[in-house]
């Protein structure tokens, strides 16, 4: 049992917070039981399991007893969990430009671990699809993406956002033609921007179409996780 | 300038964090320039309005100062707003059955106060649209459910669950009819549980209709917000 602070798996998971740390290491920390168990079934080997020494998860893996307070300690969810599981970043699924799935999300600048979280959710239950991140977007490894991501993280292809296949279909506010009549292909990447920025010109004129989702005139619009979740639902509507 | 902690206007929006004080009041509170905002444009009066001292905002309305870490003491969210008010809660639109928006969501037992929130917002955006609230979800009021709302707070009319209109239709993650299939007439009230528990069998069993948006087998189900967004796009679509 665990029962040290200054630990050197404690120590790692508390590095794991940093962005940084996650890149220049590979690595990243799930915590909670359904997450570790999304990663298991995914066929990801964990780097060290650590579970709570008090109540220790019912999980086909075994893992590192540590002392209760030292293991809520290193976590950053809310609710202390029963077990934290560190697994490499290079054994996610990786979008393969040449063998994409038919559909995509690409994301510019989307800096909300939350809604990142959302949409690759949406993209593996809408799907099959591909997530494609700028730079400026959220970790999809973080702790709060990697948590409303529900698991969809082990199991949707990420990519750079140039990797996107077309044809790539901006998603807009406003002005764009009504997603419902776009004559949508096999395949088809939705860009969406952040909700206040939205797409720059450049990135919006690239697209080989211009889509808005239409809304009551005068309301707030859809936030991108919504958009991005409709788009998709579009998508495989169309191809049904 | 307010600089006591004792003061009786701090004390009140103090008591405001609790769901049972707001209740009791009658009395809510919103942090941020964007949702005061909202709430004046929507005519609503405020009965307090207090402003950080170092930077007030531009708003249409006058402030108390307070100072600002006074001010950032007695609200919720991360970043300390430049305003807060106090709004009644019998001046928010009320659902009125008899003359109901034509569709709407009827949420059962959905406790999370960022999807009331992020419905509320959909609601707004792909209305004209209510929502309807059982016992058990959380209140539209509170400071996470206003804010995701971005303001659709003073927009959408909200009624109880009972008060919602018919046709119903039970929105489930399986086994009911493809959503882009159902025959949607002109009004639509869309039933959705929240994620782990779903609808329980009497709710579901007095809805008119069951439906299902079609996700790829073996993913994690949307969660309810995504669910309800999508519902309401389809029923606009349906509409258009």
């Amino acid at each position: 049992v665990i029962t040290s602070a200054g630990n050197p798996r404690l120590k790692l998971l508390r590095r794991l917070h940093a962005r940084r740390a996650r890149e220049r290491l590979g690595l990243f920390s799930c915590e909670g039981e359904d997450l570790v168990a999304a990663g298991l079934e995914a066929g990801l080997a964990p780097l060290e399991v650590l579970v709570d020494a008090a109540r220790p998860p019912d999980l086909p893996v075994a893992g590192e007893p540590v002392e209760p307070t030292l293991l809520a300690e290193v976590c950053e969810l809310a609710h202390p969990p029963r077990v934290v599981a560190v697994f490499r970043r290079d054994d996610l699924p990786r979008l393969d430009p040449a063998a994409a799935p038919p559909a995509g999300l690409a994301l510019w600048r989307v800096a909300d671990p939350g809604n990142v979280g959302t949409l690759l959710r949406a993209a593996d239950a809408l799907g099959p699809a591909f997530v494609a991140l700028s730079p400026g977007c959220a970790d999809p490894t973080g702790p709060k993406a990697a948590r409303a991501s529900m698991g969809a993280l082990f199991r949707v292809p990420i990519g750079s956002f140039e990797e996107a296949p077309g044809p790539r279909v901006a998603l807009v506010p406003a002005g764009g033609e009504p997603l419902g009549e776009l004559m949508l292909g096999e395949r088809a990447t939705f860009v969406l921007g952040a909700e206040r920025e939205g797409l720059p010109p450049d990135v919006r004129s690239a697209c080989e179409a211009v889509a808005t989702i239409p809304q009551r005139p005068g309301a707030e619009s859809l936030n991108v996780a919504m958009a991005g979740t409709v788009a998709l639902y579009e998508w495989r509507r169309h191809r049904a």
